[in-house]
């Protein structure tokens, strides 16, 4: 299993970026940028904003209505990265924004260290929640007790796993936390329809990497189908797979796929290096250890047609009590230098070279 | 009427921040951070992220369901300025990001300025859609027509107003512009418990000026009615009002009020300085130039109950072309700068003092 090995000393699950920063929190700040000698050095966004990507119409002239479209909101650093960061939440931006504790989320963190940043909220969800079909929306009973054990903050509702990676003492985290998502559309004909408006955010964006979570990840797979802008993928504890027809477990269709595809398409998943991540506690949520080991058997198959893809198991790299969004968690700068280690190692790190004077 | 006549020379609607930018501009960046020469000066973010406010729950225990809360986005510039601006729009937080063409937004334009931003998702609203309530979505025919008269941006779909402030020869601007909006509530039950919420999201944010675009005027007068951190409202272009009960237009209630309230709550409405900002054409669309005529006896009446309310008629001082959303048209800058002006004027744009070294 490629990448689940630990091959390098601890001194590099720190970034250059994040000595960097250590170094800076060393002295007190000085000059006008002074705020308070703990605070982090100041972002500094080159520019921000947010448009619409895809979708569809229903009716023509008067009559017409726009919708299916996904929506995307941005931030460029100076001096950027040329590589983007495309964040593919499974329906909450606000974890990408935020640390369980309300800290610096992977958003402002992968800013600091010169990528440009992402964050889609893909057709029907969220802000792009405008979409073409009717629907009849009714909250779920029990939706904060799937979320606690879904997201393997414990094995039953409101007990924590020992070591986990949540400030469990703080009463308004958790309330954060199940505040979170939003409504969600786990159909593979949402997941094709978030794939299609994404390959269109795409064209705008240029090369990327995808980095999703959970949901997120079948959505990333069938988007590198129809794109040739995906520079990787990186899915936080995916359930949901492509896989080449006649190959690996043959399941029946669930609401994350798995989507079956002809050799010739699933060959375009060989094109650029794929990393799947997986927390801590797998073996006591029998639902993630399944899915674990279908990521496994993906990534033997990926790579028998060619292509470049492994498992990163967090604890065999020394981090624990990892939930299933292991980027909000409490050590989310160390699970961050992974990623920025992953991206260097496949040198998806250069800078955008200086423009000429004109 | 308060604030409509041009007591000021035009120099004064360029900022020191905006005079500063424009200095900036004139000379080639230099060092580490240059971009391009013509690009604004990076923004300095201290930091930035989001949480969830208010809400409720369903079911209890193992049946628990988290629902009805706002989501809210921020960003804190550094050494920032102590009122907030708290950014309301009426169902698409995408208006304040971007100008009509792409170009800054408020949430930019304003955190250049030194004004920490909030943008804010209601309950039920866009990244907050898990409401408490089952309800049925349906894509509503000719939205895109209803958009774009309601925005006036001409007479009828697909004509302009001569010299709007939209980039009419932009083919994508106004595709971009028909899927900003999501899917709303404009109810009168939807504004109280939007406004509970924001009343919960000020308790964290501390002191803000509530700035509305259309609906969200009324929810921001409803805010009010529950909080004591609202600082000032700006509102543009309001269709809802909060009146003392006998007084002001006698109206059936519609989907945006108005709300009659005794004279003892309407009081808490003449605490702090209210502008009511209207765009041009009014003349032309007679939903709008409606909601301007009560607009004006609702800040006559206001006044009578001691308050520091005003209309800003947008042409009075000189900008033309101005649409229902001023602060995303073409001009925005100089729509900025009178709120920039308003801000100063009621001394809501004093710097948090700088903390004493520990």
């Amino acid at each position: 299993m490629a990448g689940s090995k630990n091959t390098r000393s601890p001194v590099s699950r720190f970034s250059p970026a994040a000595l960097l920063a250590l170094i800076a929190s060393a002295f007190p700040a000085a000059g006008a940028f002074a705020q308070d000698k703990h605070a982090p050095a100041p972002l500094s966004i080159a520019r921000q904003g947010a448009f619409e990507a895809g979708g569809s119409e229903l009716g023509e002239g008067a009559n017409s209505t726009s919708c299916d479209h996904g929506h995307v909101e941005y931030q460029i650093p100076v001096r950027p990265r040329a590589t983007a960061l495309f964040l593919w939440h499974s329906s909450t931006a606000a974890m990408w924004q935020r640390r369980w504790d309300g800290g610096e989320g992977y958003q402002s963190i992968f800013l600091r260290r010169g990528f440009p940043t992402y964050i889609w909220d893909g057709p029907r969800v969220g802000r792009a929640n405008y979409g073409c079909e009717a629907y009849a929306y009714t909250p779920l009973p029990g939706r904060d007790a799937e979320s606690f054990v879904g997201w393997r903050l414990g094995p039953t509702f409101g007990k924590w796993f020992p070591g986990v990676q949540f400030p469990t003492g703080d009463t308004d985290a958790w309330n954060q936390a199940a505040r979170a998502r939003y409504a969600e559309f786990d159909t593979v004909a949402n997941a094709q329809l978030e794939a299609a408006a994404a390959a269109n955010a795409l064209e705008r964006i240029g090369k990327a990497v995808l980095v999703t979570n959970s949901a997120g990840g079948l959505r990333a797979m069938l988007t590198a189908l129809r794109s040739d802008n995906v520079a990787a993928i990186v899915a936080y504890e995916t359930p949901g797979f492509v896989f080449p027809e006649g190959e690996g477990p043959q399941l029946a269709p669930g609401k994350f796929g798995p989507v079956y595809v002809s050799a010739g398409e699933f060959r375009k998943l060989t094109r650029f290096p794929i990393q799947l991540v997986w927390g801590d506690n797998l073996d006591r949520s029998p639902l993630w250890k399944n899915n674990f080991e279908i990521a496994r058997s993906w990534v033997e198959i990926v790579n028998r047609h060619g292509g470049k893809a492994e498992i990163l198991h967090l604890p065999d790299r020394g981090l624990k009590g990892n939930t299933h969004i292991p980027f909000a968690d409490m050590n989310n700068v160390a699970v961050a230098d992974l990623l920025s280690e992953f991206l260097r190692r496949h040198r998806l790190d250069g800078r955008v070279h200086a423009p000429h004077r004109r």
